[in-house]
């Protein structure tokens, strides 16, 4: 290993390979559940010295971590315990290398953050709508790899849908050039829709070509009042019927949220005398001006009968409702360790979700805490549940709480991980639900394009029971 | 073979297998170029036949093409000369399955034709999007193995787009159901976008689960000069501006269209006194009410510099407009034999390679007629050259059209199959211009799935060079 270690720091320079305590930041994931150990930690500044780290790591049979900004929720970018992984950092690759107007592309390396596109794309006068609660931190190669979503999905898209080509160090280290910016493309299998998603199990995005859109000039935001979540999809359709697809985001609150953030981020003013026990934050956009727009939102919700709808009258208002929203997750944080789900369902099922798995859980802890809230109108929600130690500890009572929660989301015929993706969290979960058929396959893809099984290992899927040294994390 | 046809026959019952005359129809092409022979048509009704039809080709080592409603124009669904291939279409699985309106999407067989499914999607008063001039015959199964596109991809995307869950039928006859109607599922690796686009040679899709969209309720179309291809891709961005992106279609057209559609359509009507040496059928759509959104249109064009542009003041002009453009293909049949060319390429250098592709053309054959249209929204043109040959025996041109052709397509960094898919004429083609390592990386990925290579053999890829009598059709 001291040989592997010296030609790597040969290979990327100095400030390249960090170890000891430099390395310590990269090695806790952001949720301060999974503590890794690590060889190195190897910073690549351009897709040959990505190449040729991998021909190393293969020539000394050393496996892989990739990690972007570190923001993943699943244990997805945090090696395991042996301290015989390399963590390979994005961090330097993180430079804007096109943007064509004309073709309403952009280019960037894997490192770059998802607001540093964000940012290029407005400089062109465009619109890049991909946006989370970290998206000023998640960079574009692990927002692919796990095929984040966000508060725009509803008309943009995930960032599978923002994709037009990638590029790909493989397994062996030969890079695949799939840099095409085309909005067609039917030659032969889609190979790019291999790599997103498959969170670095697969090979490793150097590169992206994203579609750009019209940047919105006006926008239109509120808050709306509903009996219920069978409601707040009823408003949905309503809207959409009224004023188009142009609805752009379509979040689903519910009381417990507006209580944790009074308690836990009191510097938030809050918009309701008293919180409804569930709400709806609306988006529009448009070409044009901000006021007309409001005033056909505001027609709209009047027609379909939520006359006591809160419009936002300003971007003030409006930047005040969203961080209200995007705060919720801080506002869980600070209440202490929860049980996080993010699931999906068919929009039509939403409701029923909701119903049947406060039952499941209560049944099985009557003092379950349960903060749902989310991305309604792509029939994704994020249903944490809280007990009453607020501690790491909880989680021995995940196991359980999973099996009820997931046990309705099976019968819904929804998913376990809506926008998040499995790392090691959910990795065990995938094995329970998904098919034999199914993960097959994917082992299969696995087998073919990884055969050693360096890349990633035991994230995702597992190709063989866990044998002692180099498990996984959890 | 003849236990293997009886075998067939009493697992399809009546009807269900087609041999002699009755057979001739699904053995020649839509184009006529391309005549196969096969030991007989299957017409499964059901999953589990088409389950059992596949296990039965595997135990006797038969060969599998599929076909929906044989509109490929490359060959794609056509048996191989050889007699021992069996041709499975799905024109008898033809059930719209299911339609969630509030989930917005619907769930349909392969056999069901793209028209079926808008019908069905119109009744809910939603609308799926998919269109193009063979949609009425055009199945779900075959229009998502060839990820076909059309004139609403600009806003809509293509059938990968349109496409939330899919089953399929795997080499060995084991069924893969992946019908989630999911907008978010993060769950490993993607599978149903291995299928989609290739065109039935990793498994047999036999049920989808589509997305839909509110049902516009106003339409503006308008025709509009335009000094050449620079300036329509100006337009087009200065409409996206000007009204946002709702621009669902932006096709463009040459003179030499309108020349053709005079001739030999003269039963429909022509705008133009003098046909315009480059316009743009331009629609938009939208919620709300025809009249104002024409207004919208016309302002917006006015205010761009195209005061004399011919906008549709009814839905029959608008589709006066439309048959035009529709009627295209029919008239190039009627004036002969071409060589065709479904090309993309970044639509920014769509002006530089319709005046690159002319000069390459002419350089080596001075007398060609091109003929050039198409989504040049989507960066996709419809280039086909006529020589004074109007036969088939024209095709021994067409690997040097192609030649010229393509290589400005590749100088540009496009695409030689933008929504037609590769068949077997666009095979070599593909093995020629893509790398090695992309082509190595589908093997790799044909021989996971089809280790025996039964399914669709010799379309899209050769696993190995050609040998006597199981060539494919070409």
């Amino acid at each position: 290993m001291n040989d592997f270690l010296s030609d790597l720091s040969a290979l990327l320079g100095a400030g390249g390979v960090l170890t000891g305590q430099a390395s310590a930041g990269y090695l806790l994931d952001q949720r301060r559940r999974w503590q890794g150990v690590a060889l190195a930690v190897a910073r690549p500044r351009h897709t040959d010295e990505v190449a040729a780290l991998v021909k190393l790591c293969a020539a000394h049979g050393v496996s892989i971590v990739p990690q972007g900004g570190n923001t993943s929720l699943c244990g997805g970018a945090t090696p395991d315990a042996s301290g015989r992984q390399l963590l390979v950092s994005f961090e330097r690759m993180n430079r804007i290398v096109a943007v064509d107007a004309a073709n309403d592309t952009i280019t960037a390396e894997a490192g770059a953050t998802i607001a540093q596109v964000q940012q290029a794309a407005r400089a062109a006068n465009r619109l890049f709508p991909a946006e989370w609660a970290a998206s000023a931190s998640s960079q574009v190669g692990g927002a692919l790899a796990t095929n984040a979503g966000g508060v725009n999905v509803l008309h943009y898209g995930n960032m599978r849908e923002l994709t037009l080509g990638l590029e790909v160090v493989l397994a062996d280290g030969r890079v695949w050039n799939g840099l095409r910016g085309l909005r067609k493309d039917n030659t032969g299998y889609d190979l790019k829709h291999l790599f997103i998603g498959a969170e670095g199990t697969l090979g490793l995005i150097t590169q992206a070509v994203f579609r750009l859109y019209p940047q919105p000039a006006a926008h239109a935001t509120a808050l709306v009042n509903v009996a219920g979540p069978a409601a707040a999809v009823a408003l949905l359709r309503g809207l959409q019927a009224a004023i188009g697809d142009r609805v752009t985001s379509f979040e689903l609150i519910s009381r417990r949220c507006w209580e944790l953030l009074a308690r836990y981020c009191p510097e938030l003013p809050q918009p309701h005398a008293t919180p409804p026990a569930w709400c709806v934050l609306v988006e529009i956009s448009d070409a044009g001006a901000d006021a007309a727009l409001l005033e056909r939102l505001a027609q709209a919700l009047v027609d379909l009968g939520f006359e006591d709808a809160l419009v936002a009258h300003s971007p003030g208002d409006a930047q005040a409702f969203w961080a209200l929203r995007e705060s919720i997750p801080e506002a869980q944080r600070r209440r202490g360790v929860s049980i996080k789900h993010d699931i999906a369902v068919p929009i039509s099922a939403i409701p029923a979700f909701l119903e049947q798995a406060e039952q499941a859980v209560k049944s099985g802890f009557p003092g379950a805490d349960i903060v749902a809230f989310g991305h309604v109108g792509d029939g994704n929600l994020h249903y944490n549940v809280f007990l009453d130690d607020q501690t790491n500890s909880v989680y021995c009572h995940e196991p359980a709480i999973n099996r009820l929660v997931y046990g309705v989301v099976a019968q819904l015929e929804g998913t376990l991980s809506a926008e998040h993706g499995i790392g090691v969290l959910k990795r065990d979960e995938l094995a329970h639900y998904r098919s034999p058929l199914e993960l097959e396959l994917m082992r299969l893809i696995k087998t073919a394009l990884d055969p050693a099984g360096r890349l990633n290992p035991d994230k995702v899927i597992r190709l063989e029971p866990p044998a002692g040294g180099t498990a996984a994390p959890d």
